[in-house]
């Protein structure tokens, strides 16, 4: 994969408007984090994305300098995370029409069409990922196709700095929920490296930590992926948060201990009645704390919820390849000729979700109508 | 590891009464399977067993000499499942004290005590391991050592003979649950590989299938050791049983699209009231199931069966270490400094179980003193 490398991110050039981004300033006690999606230089710049399948072992960073990239990135998740895949795809935007804002309002016009809708087929469930590529396509006009194409890329870096913000802003309304000597569980990986700094569900811990409330954090290490060991640990730790690590089938009887006073996680799309896709695993998770009466929060930016989809029957669940549990790395772990169910993806219905961690505040309890209410 | 050979089990030597066990003859349709614990040659004989943390990879024997062997094999999990642990550990108290049945009178007791002590602590939460090592060592009195010795050897190759006969016997009661063209779940491994033949929890889906009945096994693949992909997979896939795995995460969704008719799994421990003690996974497995109406089944013999623990709350929980979830193979999987929390059990409390399938038929609805009615 020529598009790998492990260079710093302090060779982009420094003199261009695009390197000294509200990204880094931002990033705050996640200094001790690398970037997970940035985009360096300027006009002629690349996407740099934190490859995310090498860690923990290996800190590398993937340039991507055309749209094809872009998309093997996100379908191998190498960037994932709802939000930070809705960044993705926003520069994916202009990477994909970049050469064609050198030819006619016509070409230019349908190379973004063209790029918008390859990058929204890339993975289907995250609702994120289909609103940021549209609006970023949507500012290919008026204009020149020069001047709109730069209109784009201001477009997606308005988009980091939302995200950014958004992101914060979920910490400091769900920070009030990790109380000082709690425990709180969390499934997947809906922190720094899911978005672009802070992240969603792990917003409100580092927020707290920052608040210096001790806490321990028990992460769920996320089959077949293991998002929660490779990258919820990693990130934590990297910030001197306490992190356990547990298999999945663990969570229940830790819950049964009394161990967790807060569940809380991301989501990849929630539904105009609150029903929530997330990473498979999510609601066993869901009915393990419902059992338990112990509280289950989703954290999310607005761009995740999605009102053009009444429940969650109707969001589409990613089935990914038998590969996945069939082998790790060299190591077989399952015979030939059998079959695989994968799906990346399940839905907890809104019954057992007691609130919402928005940019807006927390919304507790649910109906369709508050959610309504926080997107106008 | 020395002793750990692949040679086939057709060089025992063939005139020993010790070589011809029951094991062999009454495996059916399990043929294509090699046996998981089996004592080749006579008095001066070994332990062999199949060595699980090496398949489906590799199909290799491990040869037991002595106790020491036998209990690094039951806690590295070369041989595990309730039943087929607690029939190691017969055989092993045979080894623990075979060179003392040259001895003085005193010392053989005092060897087979110690022999008993040491494999009981090997691993604490299978009552079966417990059950079997007490009562070869019930059968070191009277008579000399060496007739002590030798009726103890018979006494664990009973202990076979009735496992066998227990397991065909769950099978029998339980294939009534399997039906034409259903869909049933698993956990873990309760099969032909966790037994001497046939399984428990297993035992219904192969008899149904001599049956000649079609149905589609799911299997979780059970984290951290993988007993799901590396094992049931592998047995029933050899068996020419359909089978699917699926990360532990999926199985409530799989549940939520009624794909599943029956969840059945084997128990490593059964309270008094009927709280379950099984591989961890399994909690939150009965709380889907129940969410979703689909009947609950634990297969066990009665072996399993524990009056002395009154409750889940009084069953040991084994707790493993973290090195398990921190790695794979030699793939790290988990930064390093955090911790884990990695325990080999849950308890099932009984309100989720539907009714227990044992060699006496199927116990439904579940009560203590239909409990101790079966063992009695």
């Amino acid at each position: 994969m020529d598009q790998q490398v492990s260079a710093p991110r302090s060779d982009a050039p420094s003199e261009s408007p695009f390197t000294a981004r509200p990204v880094r300033r931002e990033r705050g006690g996640l200094a001790n984090l690398p970037p997970t999606v940035c985009w360096v230089g300027g006009a002629d710049g690349a996407l740099e994305l934190l490859d995310q399948t090498l860690l923990p072992g290996e800190v590398a960073v993937r340039r991507c300098v055309n749209i094809e990239q872009v998309i093997e990135a996100i379908q191998q998740l190498c960037v994932r995370g709802a939000p930070a895949i809705g960044v993705a795809g926003a520069y994916g935007v202009c990477l994909g029409s970049r050469n064609a804002a050198r030819n006619s309002a016509g070409e230019f016009r349908e190379a973004v069409l063209s790029a918008a809708h390859w990058l929204k087929e890339s993975r289907p469930t995250a609702v994120n990922l289909a609103w940021a590529v549209d609006r970023v396509a949507k500012a290919a006009t008026p204009g020149t196709p020069a001047e709109a194409w730069s209109r784009m890329l201001l477009e997606a870096d308005q988009i980091v700095e939302e995200e950014v913000d958004a992101c914060r802003r979920i910490g400091e309304a769900g920070a009030e929920l990790v109380r000082d000597g709690s425990g709180v569980l969390t499934h997947c990986n809906a922190g720094a490296l899911a978005t672009i700094a802070y992240g969603t569900a792990l917003a409100p811990l580092y927020v707290a930590a920052e608040a210096g409330r001790k806490f321990r954090v028990y992460a769920d290490e996320t089959r077949p992926l293991l998002q929660g060991s490779r990258l919820t640990a990693f990130e934590l730790s990297r910030c001197g948060l306490d992190v356990t690590v547990l298999p999945d089938g663990a969570a229940a009887s830790l819950l049964a201990n009394r161990k967790v006073d807060l569940v809380i996680v991301g989501a990849d799309r929630i539904a105009a009645n609150g029903d929530t896709a997330n990473k498979v695993g999510t609601y066993p998770l869901a009915l393990a704390a419902a059992a338990h009466n112990v509280p289950f929060f989703v954290a999310a930016p607005l761009s995740t919820f999605d009102l053009f989809t009444p429940s969650g029957a109707q969001i589409p669940i990613e089935q990914r390849r038998g590969e996945e549990l069939a082998r790790f790395g060299d190591f077989r772990i399952a015979p030939y000729g059998i079959k695989f169910y994968n799906p990346a993806f399940d839905v907890t219905p809104v019954e057992l979700i007691r609130g919402f961690v928005t940019p807006k505040g927390i919304l507790s309890p649910i109906s369709s109508e508050k959610i309504r209410e926080i997107l106008v």
